[in-house]
């Protein structure tokens, strides 16, 4: 199978490549985008120890000599000091303006290897080799960059659109379980917004036992699923917001429960809690709510949001950067792949949510 | 006169006003763009000591709470460790994704204002209100924002293009004559590449006088060539290197000359080299070469680049942005208003100079 998805921001246009163990064909890629054989390599120390090598050797045997710049693993390397460690060393190693930045890991570094890129002799070609299914079906499309600040996460960055992103499930084989359901979420999320019958698909056995090939299927679909959205609107000034369906209660769950909840769990969470308000304020019937918490359970993760609901997450939606003055923006169903976005006062936001994980309570003692 | 000029790239076109004494008129236009009745002016010291008061009555007569960022005037503020500090003033300010960004100062704040503009929230509405000669006629209008590193200057930046540029050349009146002659060498550039009749106008008496009128007429010239190159090639790929005339040897002497010479200054001296070179090279016309040379001279500017070239020059030269491998892409002039970017290799570039200065050097000892 040859897929590959052209992602259409005109003049910026770039191919998602779809792809399970195709390590030569990775190499002869970044072989015809290097300049003077050369480019950069940006990974963590968990993605090198398992699949560094092999890029290495697909590398060497079309004669290109990349530099390798080693984070490490976590989110704390999304920080201003380790972008300016790699601007030293990415300078230091004699680039150029043509000189390809590859992000080859998750979720953080695609957007650090993108910020570094993005702001190296004002923007390097940068490629996405993105080796976790989360980064697979979310961080991968939509040219967006973060650092982390010690008042919020994803505060810097920039919008820098890839010269092609190429995913190989083959990589999620080495991924722990919690990691892959984590990714899971994330394409529930596009399959709730956009594409009901994807939300059968990833429930599908393969899908959980973690087959590279039956999650290639499901990777694809909520990939162009994404591509879509972020064509239609590349800088998120309005449509794209509904790539945020469970991310405004998931982002303070999150930041809350310090490390205790990964990003897909959160949002999952997020999402529930997004369903229930979407039937007091949207319409959403309890059946279409069911279907997607029931998706959601049925690949093992958690949805008991009302509980986690706590002063520490309260105070973290005071935070949320899409808030304008105290109106959040919030990502409601009216229907299965029938968002709409709601603008909702802080205040009135958290009452409501407080008001159902109470009821929720009373109905699952 | 209400002139202004728009810099069309199409979704992202924006009006470039000229101006003189026109505080209010600035205020007003700031305060327009403001989100929830606030914005962020980046400054540095020195224009905030004499024009910071201004700008803030102008804008309290608007409505307008500025949170005002002062750094200290010179090219050290072009640092990473001041953009880190940028973006926690910003951050701790409680700014949102409408919150405008003001670079009010020379080419040094534009650049700085501009880069933190790009980088917080993944890019924040930029204003530029360049306050030199320099910064108007040239950084004012092309989008790119940069900071130093101890490998060179301007190897991190990015592109970002302002929602408008405001040229009042009344600020120029507080200007020493040295930066203004400074910011006239690139206005020659200009008039050079694109407009021969523009070398005439700069050394008319008004101009060298320092008339804040007189300038408003050069400055228009001047950034409406600028606009047009930029506009058929903003990211620099092509047409847009012409701009870069007298800049290969001028950044090298700059550089060599560790802070004794202004930007403008070493342009000048890399300027009348490009002359001679283009002589030899292309078929520029001695008539012409000296027409240009005589015009930097009558400005008050530095010709003798000769005796310049030394060791630490030659080394700068090697390490240049623009080079690819060992060849250096060196504008010259066919004739004035024709100019043309031809690839020399590096050990080609630097024997040639030394020849044509060791002629010079025979023929006025």
């Amino acid at each position: 199978m040859n897929d590959s998805h052209t992602v259409d921001l005109g003049a910026r246009a770039y191919p998602v490549y779809f792809r399970t163990h195709a390590r030569e064909e990775l190499g002869a890629r970044l072989a015809a985008l290097a300049s003077h054989h050369r480019l950069v390599v940006v990974t963590d120390t968990t993605v090198d120890a398992l699949h560094g090598d092999a890029l290495r050797e697909a590398l060497a045997s079309e004669g290109v000599s990349p530099t390798f710049l080693v984070v490490p693993s976590g989110e704390g390397s999304k920080s201003v000091e380790q972008a300016s460690r790699l601007w030293d060393a990415a300078l230091s190693a004699g680039i150029d303006r043509r000189t390809p930045v590859v992000g080859f890991g998750g979720g953080v570094v695609g957007d650090l290897a993108g910020f570094v890129a993005s702001t190296l002799l004002r923007g390097l070609p940068f490629v996405q080799v993105p080796t976790t299914l989360m980064a697979q079906v979310d961080a991968s499309v939509g040219g967006k960059t973060a650092l982390d600040h010690a008042l919020g996460k994803n505060l810097i960055g920039t919008f820098h659109q890839p010269r092609f992103v190429f995913i190989d499930t083959g990589y999620l084989e080495t991924l722990d379980e919690r990691q892959r359901r984590s990714g899971l979420a994330e394409v529930l999320k596009h399959a709730a917004i956009a594409e009901p019958a994807l939300l059968d698909a990833v429930t599908d056995p393969g899908v959980r036992a973690g087959d590279a090939v039956a999650l290639r299927g499901i990777v694809e679909r909520a990939v162009r699923i994404k591509a879509a959205i972020v064509v239609a609107d590349e800088r998120e000034t309005g449509l794209r917001m509904v790539l945020n369906f469970g991310h405004t209660l998931g982002h303070a769950l999150e930041a809350a429960a310090a490390g205790a909840l990964t990003h897909g769990e959160a949002v999952s969470l997020g999402m529930v809690a997004a369903l229930r308000l979407s039937e007091r304020r949207a319409g959403l019937s309890p059946a279409a709510s069911a279907r997607v918490e029931d998706a959601l359970a049925a690949v093992g993760l958690p949805t008991d949001w009302g509980r986690r609901l706590d002063a520490a997450a309260r105070q973290h939606l005071g935070h949320d950067k899409k808030s304008r003055g105290d109106r959040l923006s919030v990502v409601l169903l009216q229907a299965l792949g029938e968002p709409a976005v709601v603008p909702i006062p802080l205040s009135e936001y958290i009452e409501t949510l407080t008001a159902l994980a109470a009821e929720n309570a009373r109905k699952t003692p």
